[in-house]
């Protein structure tokens, strides 16, 4: 049997990164896609909680493809995916390509990679990608290569238990590619700069802007491989317990 | 000089739980609050890049407190607190006190504990407490001790770099409550089922429901803690490298 597939992502069901990742997904099996029906960028791990959820049956051309534009997050893509839409439990997710970076502390913020580790709770292999080019019209040829070189990976290794793949694609040639890196995820931060306007009714608005700091001089991290044009792939938990911080924690005092 | 303390929450600048803890936090410094208009859980990580964001000033009849209600995430709030509103950066962030659990997996749906980790990426000791009652009408008495204890080992040790707290609190009295314990989070997960529904216009919509489900047996864990009457206490890191499956990731083939 072949496996099945869930195509999720986080700029929306109509982004060119989607298209690109179905059309080489289709190689590796059956697909079905679930994708929110707007940008959602930013929106981290978040679910509606306090709103109705909505999937809409659509049709990019691909009529052997069941697609559904979802009014949630990613994270409730890949849930009513996996619980309601598919006929089966997929044997694998993908989310992405994203249009930009989720190296870094971004995925922390990342959709994308929210999706992905909500397939890693779920027990099913995931893995998002994202091409360091926020343009509508990047080229995702070298990005189609890098993801059939990950998925053949997963499919014929497995994947190791309670993680997901958190790869990214420098914007380089495919000679101009060194290769891929299993990575650590870089320590760095954006550092916000909010810029204030005032509204035609007198009121003040904010932006959210600023520009991302790597701190990290390590040349075992994402930004490093990325920045000398190998792909990273970071393995990505969801246990957030800072093991190494409990014998530090003991030592305080909590009595009453 | 007394310590500037910022406190947030997701559950809305009018919960009791943040009243509850701005009351107790008054004891430790001054204090200024930045909360979302309305309530925010399950928001996770999400932040607000495709809108625009405002905060309003508001009183809610502590004259000598600076309140501001955010139309943005909990992550939005803390940005923006420490970037814009605040005279200068916090000596100390803490969040909730959240009405219901953030304990094991939902630490990472959490506005609660996304807002705390918000605070220690800008390297600001940071804290999110959660007392295990959903209810508008939760006693929040033993919550408020539990608040000191922590918050004065915080200002007395400082906080371990790169992590922040995360505390849940079990409904029980003072005198049930067995003491604090250090934790790690529990494996489990939601066992989502979807409540599908026809509006009136005859359109199906979905309402997220589910239950959760411990798969965790460690009696180190926070569910344990908890079920057996203790606070429980998890470090909490933004570092979300899996470093222990990099040896096996570095075994597959990444030849194009």
């Amino acid at each position: 049997m072949k496996p099945l597939i869930l195509v999720v992502n986080d700029d929306g069901i109509t982004a060119p990164g989607i298209r690109e990742l179905i059309d080489v997904m289709k190689e590796f099996g059956d697909i079905f896609v679930v994708a929110p029906d707007s940008p959602q960028s930013g929106m981290g791990h978040a679910i509606t909680l306090n709103n109705t959820l909505r999937a809409e049956k659509v049709n990019f051309g691909n009529d052997d493809i069941p697609e559904y534009s979802c009014t949630g997050t990613p994270v409730d893509c890949v849930k009513l995916a996996v619980n309601n839409l598919m006929p089966r439990k997929p044997d694998l997710i993908v989310s992405g390509i994203n249009h930009g970076s989720n190296s870094s502390i971004n995925v922390i913020y990342s959709g994308t990679m929210s999706a992905a580790m909500e397939g890693a709770l779920e027990g099913i292999p995931s893995i998002g990608f994202s091409l360091l080019d926020t343009r509508r019209e990047a080229d995702f040829s070298v990005s189609k290569e890098v993801v059939r070189v990950i998925v053949q990976n997963v499919l014929s290794n497995g994947m190791p238990d309670d993680i997901c793949l958190n790869v990214n694609i420098p914007v380089v040639s495919k000679d101009e590619l060194k290769g891929i890196k299993v990575c650590r995820q870089a320590k760095g931060n954006w550092e916000e700069e909010f810029d204030e306007r005032i509204d035609p009714n007198k009121r003040s608005y904010y932006w959210l802007t600023g520009s991302f700091v790597n701190y990290d001089k390590g040349e075992d991290t994402d930004i490093w491989a990325l920045e000398n044009n190998y792909v990273s792939v970071v393995p990505v938990q969801f246990d957030l317990t800072a093991h190494h911080s409990m014998q530090n924690l003991n030592t305080w005092n909590y009595e009453f």
